[in-house]
């Protein structure tokens, strides 16, 4: 049983609840990688979004939704990722109160980023509890309000925002790849294109070893897999939503995957030639439209670059090919 | 014999050689750098610049101001950094033919970089000829004209044009933080500041290992050391230039010092804060800025960022700390 299903209509009525409050990205290009590719693209860069990543559009516009009751007794949510983050601040921003659950072994620069913007930070044990039972439980006991991190009407309607942008900035596409974890930026980027650009093929882009979305794409009914092992941790998601998959079904043209190597390339390009940092999973949408197996000759490409947020330990060992 | 100084007049007709060829490179600000400065921070980004920095402005502004004859003959330049790729971009450009004087060890990427915008690279060997000798053979075999990398009135002018977009968006502003390495950037930018801005304090800043500026600055006269060992490649000059130290001693307020270490410091913030890749010597202004040692808070501060071509593995090692 789904919810009921945002539409375009509720991603403009987010653009306004975001208007001033979220930034309105840049979309850059590049010479060299539309010469590479031999097409125009369009980077949409939400690595230059607030806290680093689109998701703090979908959290804001969640959270603004709430009524005055509900924003009193505060919002929850599970996840050691940008999601995190992204309620913490908008929380903030709302003088919403937040609790963010987090493994007990979640890196302590997540932990100390997602404190730093005034979340409460909850641990638990993931070899022992599970997250969406310590969630409930948080719920319960405390009157709050689960924002979880892609399955929801709002975030969904919320992560459509930047898309829109973007078609508003340079008009209409023929492709559109998307980064495709939970599923979140893919539907709600499907929506805007279909209201926007009705022709643009719009394209979800996963890491190879977590192809889940794919394999629920072709089969028509949600897969689950094991968390995969991949250098796109904001991808590393085992299923789509209810809501996600069934926008996906509806509005999505095709699903691809790309190589964690081809991520690394992608994400040294963008440090190198266009001065940008990049999160590995940020890198999904370029790799696959840079991968040369889309006839992309002489067409508008639009690219979604989901954010910024990165380990220097990592992020540097990945650039120096350590 | 100094010859005739540039002056406000020659940026302005700088920028309109420059318009719609140059980037209009943006202006960003950071809610984190605020914060810990208690200035408001504005960040001219010139590693957004055409080949990443500044210089091509100076380049392309002296070329285009070549006559018909001239510009047959083709230009000649010495210089291993972004000088180098400039000349050859906008001599490529302006259809015109264009030498670089290259030491032979020289690394690769930085020659395959001045190749890939058109440049004929000559090189010579740094321990046993003068490259100055050597343009000055190709100069009078070929009947080329020399462009020097900072000691020209329309170099100087065309550096210029960077602050003068910065104040032209902005404002006027208290302070104003630009690298110093031969002091090209320097000079224009103080000749715009004292048009624009006539209050703003401007400051040169150097790393600590090559403060010939600065000894310059404070004795009245130019004083050379041997190349200084520094991460701030493109500051480690040995001495002003005549037209750029006249300029300085005019129209700069002070020159300051920074150490590598807090150049790396600054690279850091940039990438992890600002999602944004800044070459060592681009940090120079805002490590300054960002020392505490300037009374800042509730000032308006502006930075130039020079520029952002790094070479991954020593970049990607700073950042992971190897």
């Amino acid at each position: 049983m789904v919810s009921a299903l945002p539409t375009f209509d509720d991603v403009v009525a987010a653009s306004q609840r975001l208007a001033g409050v979220a930034h309105r990205t840049p979309v850059l290009t590049s010479r060299t990688a539309d010469a590479r590719s031999g097409a125009s693209l369009f980077f949409k860069c939400e690595n230059y979004q607030r806290m680093g990543a689109f998701k703090f559009r979908g959290g804001y516009n969640a959270i603004a939704k709430l009524s005055d009751a509900q924003r009193r007794a505060g919002v929850v949510t599970f996840s050691s990722g940008n999601h995190a983050q992204a309620i913490a601040l908008a929380a903030q921003i709302l003088g919403v109160k937040a609790v963010i659950i987090m493994p007990l072994d979640a890196p302590a620069a997540k932990r100390a980023a997602t404190e730093g913007y005034g979340g409460e930070v909850v641990t638990y044990d993931r070899y022992k509890e599970d997250r969406e039972a310590v969630a409930r439980r948080i719920q319960e006991e405390r009157g709050m309000t689960l924002i979880p991190p892609y399955d929801h009407a709002d975030v969904v309607a919320g992560q459509g925002t930047a898309a829109r942008e973007l078609f508003e900035e340079v008009g209409e596409l023929d492709y559109l790849f998307v980064c495709l974890g939970g599923g979140g930026l893919l539907s709600g980027s499907a929506l805007a294109a279909r209201a926007l650009s009705p022709n643009c093929k719009v394209i979800g882009v996963e890491p190879e070893a977590g192809n889940d979305g794919q394999q629920s794409f072709r089969s028509g009914s949600i897969v689950r897999i094991e968390t995969p092992k991949t250098l796109a941790d904001g991808a590393a998601t085992t299923h789509l939503g209810e809501i996600t998959f069934a926008l996906i079904k509806a509005h999505v043209d095709d699903i691809v995957t790309v190589s964690d190597a081809q991520l690394v390339g992608m994400l040294r390009f963008f440090a190198e030639r266009m001065k940008m940092v990049v999160e590995p999973t940020g890198c999904l949408g370029a790799a696959a439209a840079m991968s040369g197996e889309f006839p992309l000759a002489g067409k508008r490409v639009g690219i979604i670059i989901s954010g910024g947020n990165v380990d220097l330990k990592s992020y540097g060992g990945l650039l120096a090919g350590a």
